[in-house]
């Protein structure tokens, strides 16, 4: 049976303040949780109903249908919840493809944009710190197992902008035609808020601004979601290399 | 006033069956709005509050804040809702590129589809029957006024892709690389369902299949989402054409 105190402080994660304060997050469902448990990051522990396959640990604690839905933060919990250690943050390479990203707002777009960069092998991901938090419960939801596959470092952008020796691109409106640049293996590619696009400081340490253009003949089109922009320019990149 | 027959007739439309029975659907907020009114699309009636800037007509009909809240989908409806009329089915052109859905479910792909489609210069738009409408008010609510300019026909897809004389294209897993094959000016792409792809009988009139290749060292990793692969292989195509 889960104590009052036990169940508090799994609530209590599904809070960002509370997972930076406890060091822990929470992944729900059996493929998330199966991915999880299948990498490198560390279980702290794994509260399951009787149905769910698990050998017998002292961290694996069986729960009754009731007391899972109590700490679940789903309509319909699935037969596990596993609280796991924050990673510690990994050093960023150089090499290849460095992601930064501008406040993204929307965990589905946040959680989209890490499945893809999982897909196209980029392994590395720098957050804003007014980013959307990477252990919120619905980029793990829409991540499935990727988040355990690619480096994702919150931190100052600006500054780590300032001090990188990659080229720095981003998409923006009137930039040069994607298409038609040519893109070095080693880069930064920076991306901007749903809404407001890239902030005013970080825009003046972008060295190649690019556009994918429009086709539309009509002028009102609407700009093309950002976890959309991101996968054109990314396959793009790719497919160049071949 | 709102008679309690006008509202009952403004909610059913919330609801698909009586959406095509009304041949009638909802597009909620100022700016969503504004773009249908701004469109081919006929109005059958406005729904506004005082402050919602328009001409008053006969068809434009004042309601008061609580009144908007009872006929609407939103948790804070915003100043207007419009009840518009479905347009006719256009005859579907031969030239370009023609999208087919096979069962796309969720509303947020669809609309992200849709839009994509506006910005790609796609006009066209094929969807199986059993695809998502595209007058769901997430999708309305998503495509923001793409919608309006995008031909969209619910129609037997198996029926149109056996009778079709242009190539018929589709995203599978082990095809050929999107980036080593060549693409014809006027052909078909058809994109799958999110969990299940295409359907057997849909993927045996598919002549030619591609494929976005993964670039992780993982072999885990997840398939793309289904509205970022479609946005990858349309600008792709779109960008090989210059």
């Amino acid at each position: 049976m889960l104590s009052k105190n036990t169940r508090k402080k799994i609530l209590e994660l599904h809070n960002k303040k509370k997972r930076v304060e406890n060091n822990a997050f929470i992944v729900e469902g059996i493929k998330g949780v199966n991915e999880f448990l299948n990498s490198d990051i560390e279980l702290i522990n794994l509260y399951h109903t009787e149905d769910f396959d698990t050998k017998t640990t002292e961290k694996h604690i069986l729960v009754t249908q009731g007391e899972l839905q109590q700490i679940s933060n789903l309509k319909n919990p699935n037969k596990v919840l596993g609280v796991f250690e924050i990673p510690k943050k990994k050093q960023i390479s150089t090499k290849g493809i460095t992601l930064v990203l501008d406040q993204i707002n929307d965990p589905g777009n946040l959680g989209t944009i890490i499945r893809l960069c999982d897909w196209f092998g980029i392994e590395q991901m720098i957050c804003s710190e007014n980013t959307v938090d990477c252990y919120n419960s619905k980029v793990i939801q829409s991540t499935m197992g990727s988040l355990t596959r690619v480096n994702i470092v919150y931190d100052d952008i600006f500054q780590y902008l300032k001090n990188t020796d990659k080229p720095v691109y981003a998409t923006v409106l009137g930039g040069s035609n994607i298409h038609k640049t040519s893109f070095e293996k080693n880069i930064n590619i920076v991306i901007g808020n749903e809404a407001n696009g890239i902030s005013a400081e970080v825009l003046e340490l972008v060295n190649k601004k690019i556009t994918i253009p429009s086709y539309s003949k009509h002028n009102k089109t609407e700009s093309l979601n950002v976890a959309v922009a991101t996968s054109i320019v990314i396959a793009h990149i790719k497919g160049l290399e071949g």
